[in-house]
């Protein structure tokens, strides 16, 4: 583990302050923010969340508003994912890509009203993105940054602790759509999401100053529930086939080699970035395809920065894209980018820290 | 201090396994790698680079390689400075803006021949921006990231070393010029460049595989004069008046508000992102300008993520974007970005962690 120096180009989140006060330990960068991984107890912060309910800064979900009477066409151009049925008040998980088809984002886009679209964006700048394609097409929108800080209330009693803050209203909200409320004045978001399959919430605060305040008012609702600080789970998010953005993916990556195929419109009009590309490469079929690894062993392995090749009979077969310790399944799992001839059931290689370790590629999710 | 955790989305350089070796301690994160930024000694570290030479794996200034029949087109277009009388082998110190003339960027330019131009980055995504831009202006360029390291030899020592490498010819390289080269089969080009004033060359490594062999190579070669590991330093780019582009600038700074003014070239064609704007910008005055700003007091401060607010006369007048002591003048100094209004030697004040402490703007550079 290695220090981080404090730079003014790491942002800090408006729970900052809070999650000092909790005792964070360590962070990772993401969209230029500090983003909280560990308050010092891993194995617990894991099974709160599987077990019970965990609170998260995941203010690193920065907003990409699109606002202005061309702010819906500007979000239709953005993603091969058909939004004509979408309404205010519903969020979609969409992909974004170049000209290419090449995977450049995969946002939670929000529809706030006909002129007003947010993307809940993941590690990479899709604001100098969205403008470049705004300004040389001429429409009329602006791109810029809202003051909004997502918190997650992660876990199956997170439904029990949000609906204790805002009402019973909150147990009706479908996937992915949310409604705006407020809690003693603070404007907020109330959205049915999260970066795991636990269920749960995520609460977009609309004023940056109440940090501090939100997150103590969550934290004492939350207290017959037993909650706690925790981020965005490694070991959970893997274990349940949930992708990383600019971990899981490379320069090359395209939507239907990581498991997006399903979010993809292919019907969708021309004008669409990529679309052209999209459909050429779904013709030509996958080069490569995303599978989990079991690797052989019951003792958990060290947590690297690196991809690891990955050899099956001598040959080089794709990439491990990460790796880390089950506590359910007792075994180091990751996530395998391979040949699209690959399949569930083989046995692979890999060499870690000069070490051979055997596993199994199986399909995703794990859990 | 905090630690930061592992993650694919954070690459690794080149020299990541040298600087192991030597003993780094913390990173900070820019454009999705890891940079060292200290060794453990850092007063050391500091003198080092203001009377020897010291070695900086600076990979993460990343390249954005524009290459085929349109390269130079899209250079033009991607920058308000002239590159009209650009040859190849020489570089450029240059500002990115958006359609608004908003800066995203400071890269230096370097040409390599007429179909081919890398952009060697500040720490912001201009991969996404340039292919927006190519791919909607139907442009000939292929734009992609080269295998390339950049390493750092920076000290008033540092050309006795790079010369002892390479050969005398270094020592009539100008300023920003650089040549391809190699050092014992390893293929690089060698800059007169580099993120301090304190002179020195950057080494271009363009193949990644090599790193630890470069890294000693001019580890070896630097014996004679001392060389020791080091980072760009804090308090020296900040002495020198550097910009550091996302934390001294925000998401509404243009080029005229941080003296980059002098690299607008208000005549380039209409064509060129950003020009009319900043025409506009340039007739209207600067709303804001970036002075200096040196702290009553003799003890060192301690650095934060997070831009102070500066009074004066109880008016707020903008931030202190950086702070840092700066071991030659015995004060606490940084950047101040306020009002067009203001002039160097205004008292004014900032409070930090609670405490009111005043101080005098001042021109930049401090040295």
């Amino acid at each position: 583990m290695f220090g981080i120096s404090p730079s003014a180009r790491l942002r800090p989140s408006s729970y900052f302050a809070a999650t000092l006060a909790e005792g964070v330990q360590s962070f990772t960068t993401y969209n230029n923010m500090l983003l909280p991984t560990d308050y010092g107890h891993p194995e617990e912060e894991y099974w709160r969340l599987i077990n019970g309910v965990s609170q998260w800064d995941v203010a690193v979900q920065r907003q990409v508003q699109l606002q202005g009477p061309d702010a819906g066409a500007l979000a239709q151009m953005l993603t091969p994912r058909d939004l004509s049925g979408c309404v205010a008040g519903q969020g979609k998980y969409v992909a974004l890509c170049d000209h290419e088809g090449t995977l450049i984002n995969d946002p939670l886009l929000l529809k706030l009203d006909e002129n007003r679209y947010w993307l809940s964006i993941a590690d990479s700048n899709i604001w100098f993105w969205a403008r470049a394609v705004a300004a040389e097409r001429g429409l009329k929108v602006e791109v810029s940054e809202p003051d909004v800080s997502p918190m997650a209330v992660q876990g199956p009693k997170g439904e029990e602790v949000v609906a204790s803050i805002f009402g019973g209203w909150v147990r009706d909200l479908k996937y992915f759509w949310f409604r705006q409320s407020e809690i003693e004045g603070i404007p907020v978001i109330v959205a049915r999401s999260g970066w795991s399959k636990q269920g749960g919430f995520e609460i977009y605060l609309m004023d940056g100053t109440q940090g501090m305040r939100l997150w103590n008012l969550v934290k004492e609702a939350g207290q017959p529930w037993d909650i706690g600080p925790g981020g965005p789970n490694f070991a959970e998010r893997v274990e349940s086939g949930l992708l990383s953005f600019g971990g899981d993916t490379d320069a090359r990556t395209n939507p239907f080699e990581v498991r997006l195929g399903k979010y993809i419109d292919l019907g969708v009009a021309a004008k669409v970035i990529g679309i052209e590309a999209l459909r050429r490469i779904h013709a030509g079929g996958p080069k490569r395809q995303q599978l989990g690894l079991v690797l052989d062993g019951d003792q958990p392995t060290t947590l690297g920065f690196n991809w690891n090749e990955i050899h099956c009979d001598g040959h080089s077969i794709g990439h491990l894209t990460n790796c880390v310790w089950s506590w359910r399944l007792r075994r180091n799992i990751g996530f395998a980018l391979v040949a699209g001839t690959c399949r569930a059931g083989e046995r692979v290689e890999i060499t870690r820290e000069g070490q051979i370790i055997s596993g199994e590629l199986v399909e995703l999710p794990f859990l």
